[in-house]
């Protein structure tokens, strides 16, 4: 790595890895829509203990942004991205379950991405990174879970973009039990509106450049603005009235048109941590392979691609207050699950959280994982 | 006008004013919050004929954007915002009414604003157009009825934007019937947000320069990303659904990460129609605005406020597909008018336009507005 090299190191290099292993893929790994990586390595935590037979391993798909890190544990003590749903005797029981979490591939926590280093050319790949798919990134976990020995899974569970994940993962290795969690089988308009808006905030910023930005110039600008647009579909209306109402911001004020209610205040706080927290290319790819994934392609119809789905059991939650992925999306989905007979539970969450309600209304959603994981399949 | 100030001429200056009247008010016109414009002008246009006593006058407040050419006339042939709604024997019957709209104050199509010029200066306001509330649009209008001798009010309609003006005009002006349709006593937390990151989306546009952008370098990134941003709340993601679906574009690609998908395209064709055609200054001071409204500011409560509007009947229609001023706040809107004992008529439609049916479905909203204009008063 020499000093052009590192000058152009991302950000991400700040992170770290704490608790998390590392697996390296034979490459060259073959992406879905044409190219390859010559090399691929996924960054994982586990929890629990893995069983003699290998059939209690449990696959956690993260969202779009988290790290692998779900929970703490002793080698990594700080929080993880669903603390209280994991850990013995809880909804996700590692006295029950090995699980496991890798770091989505595409993604900037220790697994390959577009702000990694090419080793053909040992610079990062910024936008020669191939495109990226939901299936991409779960024949890299399928790989991943190879190497390690695990070949059929007890349970995947998935939110969000994980919940894509979690689909693609059950139509190619035998799975018992799948969780879809605030998710859908395809992208449509409004979602895609969003992810697409988020992009061009990233891209209009001239210290994008084309991609090839470095730590000294981010796209800073274009990064808070992606995450406010994106938090406009994570949480609820309903939630921001109660919390914010017209309420104004103290200490504020100065900057022409600046934040000025509580509620942009609040916008501006969180998109502010989430600039040094992940790399803008990487957002690109990850809100855009959710845009291309569509579980119909898998067959030429949701029913065709559900009896491709290994699963014995399905679970689908959804909240009513989602509008990134609402919830006759969600009873599609359940639907389609169950077309091919297979008992499917499904649930309809009134949290006022929106589509982020999984991270926060633990005491809600616990109760529907812990049944589903605990209950013996029929 | 020397040639820098030609040079500064904001793009406004291409519209044309078409059927517009002008009005010139007595200055200095007091602001709200403070400061004043030494003069003031208000586009505004006419249908039907004014009643030799003057009782017959419907006061039509538009959105953020449009301008006063609600309907097409001898003098512009072009078709106007609200084209199917107004007209001898239409729903705004200019056979009875004598029909006025005024172009906002603090917009760019005739009426002053942060794109006209300072009298003081010889150059445009831009940011130093004081801070504009709606009780200043209406004030203005208010003035500008008085200056063409008329005082009280058969009607004022109002949608979006123009629902707020219209309970403005409620408070400080004698009015028989007021109508109010997807709109609100008070912007909360979610449509401020909207409006937040469209005014961030200008302002980080490196060609908005602090305001002062001149006619070759508009914030035109900006605008853009603006617009399609406000158009997440405009439309509804049913009906997105139903046109664009998953369905690709033709004849796009090549640009990384560029429109993709119908539904982007789609984004793409409006946001760029509306670069040249408005001032992104006035963007800013007119959803600023909207943010600020609170009719409970009129007394102390919604309650209160209500008791000092002088409408004899009022009627609300709110889309239940409208995120931007959701259904339940038009219902409160319309209870609280209701408080003081008028006749307030409520009508929830399930358009499938979000909050833009009102300009598209004019075969749902017409009835009501027909009724309501020409239904005698108890």
């Amino acid at each position: 790595m020499n000093a052009e090299n590192l000058r152009l190191l991302p950000p991400r290099r700040r992170w770290s890895p704490g608790a998390a292993h590392f697996v390296q893929l034979e490459g060259p790994f073959g992406m879905r829509q044409g190219g390859s990586l010559a090399a691929v390595e996924l960054a994982y935590e586990t929890w629990g203990t893995l069983s003699p037979t290998r059939d209690n391993v449990l696959l956690l798909c993260t969202g779009l942004s988290p790290r692998a890190h779900a929970r703490s544990s002793a080698d990594d003590p700080s929080p993880g991205w669903w603390e209280a749903m994991i850990g013995p005797g809880q909804a996700i029981d590692t006295d029950r379950y090995f699980v496991i979490c890798f770091n989505n591939l595409g993604g900037c926590f220790g697994s390959t991405g577009p702000a990694s280093f090419d080793p053909a050319t040992g610079a990062p790949y910024r936008l020669s990174f191939p495109v990226l798919t939901i299936e991409d990134v779960a024949a890299a976990f399928k790989q991943g879970l190879a190497d390690l020995g695990i070949t059929r899974l007890a349970a995947v569970v998935g939110p969000s973009l994980g919940g894509m994940t979690a689909l693609a993962i059950a139509l190619s290795l035998p799975v018992e039990r799948l969780a879809v969690i605030s998710s859908a089988a395809r992208a449509l308009p409004f979602a895609i509106a969003i992810h697409s808006l988020q992009r061009e905030a990233i891209r209009s910023d001239p210290g994008w450049q084309g991609g090839y930005y470095d730590d000294r110039s981010l796209p800073a600008t274009g990064m808070r603005l992606a995450r406010k647009i994106g938090m406009l579909s994570y949480r609820s209306a309903e939630e921001w009235r109660g919390r914010f109402g017209r309420e104004r911001l103290a200490g504020w004020g100065g900057e022409a048109f600046g934040p000025e209610f509580e509620v942009e205040g609040y916008l501006e706080h969180h998109a502010s941590k989430f600039v040094d927290a992940f790399d803008a290319n990487c957002y690109l790819y990850l809100s855009r392979a959710m845009d291309l994934f569509d579980l119909a392609e898998h067959g030429g119809s949701l029913e065709k691609a559900a009896a491709r789905i290994t699963a014995k059991a399905a679970l689908v939650i959804g909240v009513t207050t989602d509008i990134l992925f609402p919830v006759d999306q969600q009873r599609c989905l359940a639907d389609v699950l169950r077309s091919t007979g297979r008992p499917v539970e499904y649930a309809e969450l009134t949290s006022l959280q929106g589509h982020d309600a999984f991270l926060v209304d633990i005491e809600a959603f616990a109760p529907l994982l812990s049944d589903f994981l605990s209950r013996p399949l029929a």
